[in-house]
């Protein structure tokens, strides 16, 4: 029986999130029901790992079994003729049955955009931009895609509070309290030590791109470093400030939780073959 | 009784259009709605032309008079704060009472997005991508933009065609014959004869754009230009086509229509002050 593996970007604007959900559009649920379409087969695909509504990915990755043989570049195509174009098959090939795209996992990486609005005096990092401080608009084409910030984020003291982040830390203080997840998610993250490799601000035209790449995430993790990280951008806390925040692994520490339209999973890491 | 000009950027992709109708989101619609909102004030803003459902604006203008005395700014500020981030003004200024979006306008100029699914030999303009012809997949975040066109089209022959099309002609091949609309089209546009200033396809990465600035276009004219140039870019027409399909004056002489999700009003011109 043929084991799956699908690479797969989407357009999170429009769907309730990854996972399935009754009466509701989902990638895994569209992603199931086309599936079906196609095979005749019930299956359930499954991610590396859930995106909330709003998200967007640029390469998710899921795995499952199917009783047809299809060559994989044909799977691909029906599955692109079929599905939304807000959900595109970017590769899919055919592997080991020990491959599963969640616990197989071994790292991803976020990209998380948020939109600058002011030319500011501390726009340091692109010297061509015209002096005066004046207010961007955000294109409504961009819209959902960033955080349309309101404030003025200073990139230096967010990179600063960035790098205190990077190393294995108990990560409690950045993860979602919603009751019905934390229960969830004690089952599924025994424990909330992460170890982070990557956490970088860079400033690109109009808009401050974090990077952040870790051995696992905790839910609204990403999120909820973002919000921080804003907070020191403009100057309501200082980079320090990440030292007690963690220590105090509790999220009324940390700073809000950034929207959901500006984070992208950019791509899910396994062991080389 | 201070008269407004507004020029404003919206992603089409949700709206019905620019057009209020009762009961669907349309930017006009919306736009009063917001203007009522914020000032107590009825008006209807008369916008430079209408866009279909899905067309996209760079710069769209509209007109309209207000009782309030509002700063421009503030105005500007007050409209963004208030509308969806779809829909965003990018300039507000008070205008003599004799200005008017439509009848003042005296040409548009529109953009239209195809993507190019192929790398292929007749790739010529753009050497440095790879000589293989093998398929691009259009990301889910493009997608509502642009044509994610399935044909490999041959962008130097469109070039001819649409050389063909600048210049004084009778453009009625062009024109939706939507009986409907017809009727309003001939009360609007006393005749079917239009002047083409520009009319041009560039190669940009992974799309082709065509450009295209005339005195006025009639209803799905853009639209039915590109879908024609495709047949030609496709070698299922060839350019010289193009004068009998200007002669015909028969919609079913030209191409199909081009989807709507690649168009965008670029912007307006008028008299210079």
């Amino acid at each position: 029986m043929p084991h799956w593996k699908l690479i797969l970007s989407y357009d999170g604007t429009r769907f309730h999130g990854w996972q399935v959900q009754p009466g509701l559009a989902t990638i895994q649920g569209i992603l199931a029901q086309t599936l079906h379409h196609l095979t005749g087969e019930t299956v359930l695909p499954q991610g590396s790992g859930r995106t909330d509504a709003g998200v967007h990915a640029l390469a998710q990755v899921t795995s499952f079994s199917l009783e047809a043989g299809i060559p994989p570049e044909n799977l691909q195509r029906a599955l692109n003729r079929a599905l939304p174009a807000s959900i595109r098959i970017l590769s899919a090939e055919i592997v080991p049955e020990t491959f599963h795209a969640r616990h197989s996992a071994t790292g991803k990486t976020y990209e998380y955009r948020i939109f600058q609005r002011w030319f500011g005096p501390t726009e340091t990092r692109v010297p061509q931009l015209p002096a005066e401080t004046t207010e961007r608009i955000c294109p409504p084409f961009l819209a959902p895609y960033v955080w349309d910030c309101r404030w003025n984020l200073d990139p230096k003291p967010m990179q600063e509070a960035a790098d205190l982040l990077v190393g294995t830390h108990d990560f409690t203080s950045f993860a979602a309290v919603d009751p019905d997840f934390t229960q969830r998610q004690k089952m599924e993250f025994p424990n909330t030590t992460k170890t982070l490799k990557i956490s970088t601000i860079i400033h690109k035209n109009d808009q401050l791109i974090y990077t952040v790449s870790g051995s696992g995430f905790l839910h609204h993790m990403v999120r909820n470093i973002v919000g921080t990280l804003a907070e020191v951008g403009r100057k309501a806390l200082i980079p320090q400030d990440i030292q007690r925040i963690l220590e105090a692994r509790d999220r009324s520490a940390a700073g809000p939780t950034a929207p959901a339209g500006g984070l992208f999973l950019q791509s899910v890491e396994y062991p080389q073959k």
